[in-house]
C-alpha cells in the first residue's frame, strides 16, 4: 500500500512566507483612490495597522514569521499532506493525487492561518479590538478564535441570512467570546441607513464590510482595526505557510514537484497559501499547471474583466487592479459562499495576466458530484466552496488516465464541509440547479464595470 | 517549544487487536438468556455472523486485522496522539497531558474502528445488508460510511427525536447510500405496534434496537445481520487499536507508562479502546490509575449494581453481567446522548470488579464548562460525550498541580462537536442543568432491577 499521510514535524515548519510580489514579472499595480490618486501607506492607517500596511506594500521575498505566531499554528500546523488513493483507485487515474488538509484548524479552513497574523500584527501595534464581516462563517469563526487566543476584543458583523440561517456559526463565535451580529445592524450609520430604507433586507457582503469598517474607524480610542479574511496582498502572504509546508511534504517522498496545481479561487487566498510557492519555480523555468478554479455562478477570472475595481458593493474601499465582475455584481445564491465574490485578489489576477496561471470555472453540479464521489471514497466531507477544486482534481485525473500520463497533482482542501450540509442534502435530493450564468448575464455585469480614467489607464493592457 | 503531535507511520500501525478477556483474573461471565441458561454461540446466529460469535466469546490474547481491514482504516489512522500544552499552560500544572484524537475519522469519532470491522466480517460471512439503531447519529454516520465503502447495504433505525433534531445526520447518511428511517417507524411489527399506542412518541434506544434487530432476524433470505456500536466484546476489541497506537506513540516521546488514562464511557467502547492495552499492563504490576468517566444523568458504574441486566429497553436482548440501572431506567435528556445508557459493558464491568478501574461522575455543567475550557485554550470543539472525560483530565491535571507531581495523564478524544452545537448555546446563554439524580433517583431505579434467580446465584458476588 502506498503512504497515503505525509506528515511533518513541527521544527520542520517553514519560518518565513513567501510573498509572490518579489518575483512577479511585471511590478504590481498600485491601489488608487476613488478618483484615481495611488494610495499611500498613510491612507490605509485608519483602517490597518502599520506593520500589515508594509507587509501589504512589501516587496520583500520571505517575510519572518514570528515566534508566538508559530506557537499558535502549532495546535494544528503543520498539516498533513495526504495522498488521496481511494479516489485515484476509483478514477482508475496513473495521476497520483496529493491534498493539504486546511480542515484541520480550529476554525476548519485556511482561513485560521491569516486570522492568527493579523491578530497579532494588531496586538502588537497596540490594538485592542478588530471588526470584520462574515457570510457564512468560516472567516468570523476564525478571526473570533485568534483575537481570543491573543487576548484581543472581535466584533463581527455577519450577514443576516447566514446569521439566521446558520445559528450555529455565531455559537462559535461566541465560545471564543466575539460579539457576532446580524447585518445590517442598528449599531452603525451604514447599518441604520439601510435598515430604515429596507427593514427586511437579508443583507449582503458590501454591507457588511461597510458597517465592519466603520467600526473600526470610527472608534474614537484609536484602538480599534479592520481585517479582511482575503484579497489583500498580506492575506496571501499569510497562507503561503501552506504550499511552502507541501514542497517539503512532496520532497519527502521524493517528488520535486507537482505537474499540476489546483485551489478553489473566491478571493483567492487558499489558493494562493498552495500555489504561490510552486509559482515562483514555474517563473524560474519550471513547467507546472496552476488552476486558480471559480464558481460559475460568480466567473471574474474566465469572464470578467482585469479592471480597476472596488473591493465592496457600496463602493468604500480603494480600487484594486483585479479580475472583476464589477462591485454591484450579485451572483446566484450557490452554496459556496466563500466564491460568490465579485473580484480576485490583485496578486493572484496580475499572475493570471502574466499568463503564470490558468483559470476554470466548475458550475455548482459537478462541483456536488465531485463533493460526493470524494465522500464516498477518501470518506471527508468537503466543504462547498472545496467541492469546486475537486471537480477539476476529478478533470484533470481523467485527462491524464485518457494521456495515461503519471502526474502528481496537487490541490489545497480548504475546509469542511459539517457546518454546510444543507446544500448536500439539496443535491441529494435533486434540488440543486447548475447556477451558471448566461453570456448575456456576463455581457450585462461586466459593461457596468465603469473605470476611472486614470486608472484605466494604468491597467497592463493585457486584457 | 515541547512537541505538540506525534505521529505514527502507517507501517507502524498495529496489526492486531488485544483481547482484555485473555488477561482478566477472573474469567468472564457468560451471556445467559431470560431464564437464565447460558447463551450457546448458535443462538445468537440469526443476529451476527459467525465469525464475530466467535470473537465475541474468544479468549485469545492477539486477534489478526484482516489486512483489508487495515487498508481501509488507512483514511485516517494512525490518529495522532497529541499533547495538549496549551490546556497545560492555563491550568498550570506540573502533569504532561496526552491525547489521542478519534475525532478525524470519516464519522468524526471513534465509531468507525469497530463499524469498518464488523461490516467486513458480515461481508466475509456472505451477509449483504446491515441493520442498526442510532440515537444522535455517530454509530449510524460510522456503520453508514463502512457499509458503503465494503459494498453492503446498510438500514438505520434513528430515534425519532435525534431524526427530527438533526436532520443533517441523516444527510451524511444518505451520502454514504445508507436508509434511514425515524424509530418507532411502520417497517416493523416492534414499530407499528408502538405507533398504534403512541403515535406522537419520540422514540427511544430500546425501541430503535428491537426495530433493528427485528428487520434483521426477519428478512428471510438470510443475508440480513444486526450490528451493535457499543457494550458487546467484539466492539471494544475493535477499538483497542487506539491504545495500542498510544502505546507506540507514547514510546515516540520517552514514555514508558502514563499514570492516569482517561475515556468518556457510555457503554464503554472509547474507553476501552484507550484503556484495554494499558490495564494488560496493570494486571501485569504496573501502576496506572484507570477511569471510565461516565455521566452523572446515568451513574450505572458509580451508581448502579453490578448484574445480569438486558442490552435493550424492552428485554429482547440476551442478559450480561454488568453495572447497570436497569434497563428500563430513562435518564435525564443531556447533551452527551452517547452516555445516557442503562448498562456497561460487561469487560469493562468486570475490570471494575476486579478492582482494575475506578469509574467517576462528571456532571453536564462541569462537562460543558471543561468543553469550553478546551476549545479556548486547545482551540477545537470536543463533542459533549467527550467532555465529560475533560472535566476529569482537567481535574486530575488540577490535583497533580496541588501535589506538585509530574504526571503524564492519557485520554481519548473521542470525537468533535460540530454537529453538536446546540448544547454549547444553551450553556453559554445558561440554559444548562446540572442533570444530576437524586439520592432517591437513584435507589428507585436499582431497586426495580429484576434478576433472574440463577443469574443472580452467577454474580461474583464482590458489590
Amino acid at each position: 500500500m502506498e503512504q497515503i499521510k505525509i506528515h511533518l514535524d513541527e521544527k520542520d515548519m517553514p519560518r518565513q512566507w513567501y510573498n509572490l510580489a518579489a518575483d512577479l514579472p511585471t511590478p504590481m499595480l498600485p491601489p488608487l483612490t476613488p478618483d484615481g490618486q495611488p494610495i499611500t501607506p498613510e491612507m490605509l492607517e485608519p483602517v490597518f495597522p502599520r506593520n500589515l500596511i508594509d507587509q501589504e506594500v512589501s516587496r520583500e521575498r520571505w517575510i519572518d514569521i514570528p515566534e508566538e505566531i508559530v506557537s499558535i499554528l502549532y495546535r494544528w500546523r503543520p498539516t498533513p499532506l495526504r495522498r488521496a488513493v481511494y479516489l485515484e483507485k476509483f478514477l482508475k487515474t496513473p495521476a497520483r493525487i496529493y491534498y493539504k488538509d486546511e480542515s484541520v484548524s480550529p476554525s476548519g479552513s485556511h482561513k485560521t492561518n491569516t486570522a492568527v497574523a493579523q491578530a497579532w500584527y494588531n496586538k502588537q501595534f497596540g490594538i485592542k479590538k478588530l471588526t470584520t464581516e462574515t457570510g457564512a462563517g468560516q472567516w468570523g469563526t476564525a478571526l473570533a478564535f485568534s483575537c481570543y487566543v491573543l487576548g484581543l476584543e472581535c466584533k463581527v458583523f455577519m450577514v443576516r441570512v447566514s446569521f439566521d440561517q446558520k445559528p450555529m456559526r455565531k455559537t462559535i463565535m461566541n465560545m471564543w467570546n466575539a460579539n457576532c451580529v446580524a447585518s445590517p445592524s442598528t449599531e452603525t450609520e451604514a447599518g441604520r441607513a439601510i435598515l430604515a430604507r429596507m427593514p427586511d433586507t437579508p443583507g449582503s457582503l458590501g454591507i457588511a464590510i461597510s458597517e465592519a469598517v466603520e467600526a473600526a474607524v470610527s472608534d474614537k480610542t484609536g484602538k480599534t482595526r479592520y481585517a479582511l479574511g482575503s484579497v489583500l496582498n498580506h492575506v496571501m502572504l499569510h497562507q503561503t505557510i501552506i504550499g511552502l509546508e507541501a514542497k517539503k511534504q512532496l520532497e519527502k517522498v521524493g517528488i520535486k514537484k507537482p505537474d499540476v496545481i489546483i485551489g478553489c479561487a473566491g478571493g483567492g487566498s487558499n489558493f494562493a497559501g498552495i500555489a504561490f510557492p510552486f509559482t515562483s519555480d514555474k517563473i524560474n523555468g519550471a513547467k507546472i499547471e496552476i488552476i486558480p478554479v471559480e464558481s460559475a455562478a460568480a466567473p471574474k477570472m474566465t469572464q470578467g474583466k482585469f479592471a480597476y475595481d472596488h473591493g465592496d458593493v457600496a463602493g468604500m474601499t480603494p480600487l484594486l487592479p483585479m479580475h472583476t465582475l464589477g462591485h454591484n455584481f450579485v451572483p446566484p445564491p450557490v452554496h459556496a459562499g466563500g466564491l460568490r465574490y465579485h473580484g480576485m485578489a490583485p496578486l493572484v489576477s496580475q499572475a493570471i495576466v502574466e499568463g503564470l496561471m490558468t483559470p476554470w470555472a466548475a458550475d455548482q453540479l459537478q462541483s456536488f458530484e465531485a463533493a460526493l464521489t470524494w465522500a464516498r471514497t477518501e470518506g471527508f466531507i468537503i466543504a462547498p466552496e472545496t467541492s469546486n477544486a475537486v471537480a477539476c482534481v476529478i478533470r484533470e485525473a481523467e485527462k491524464a488516465r485518457q494521456e495515461g500520463k503519471e502526474k502528481v497533482i496537487l490541490f489545497n482542501l480548504s475546509g469542511h464541509g459539517l457546518l454546510d450540509l444543507a446544500g448536500y442534502e439539496k443535491y441529494l435530493t435533486g434540488n440543486l440547479d447548475r447556477s451558471c450564468l448566461t453570456a448575456d448575464d456576463i455581457r450585462r455585469t461586466v459593461d457596468k464595470i465603469k473605470l476611472d480614467p486614470r486608472a484605466d489607464q494604468r491597467k497592463t493592457g493585457k486584457w
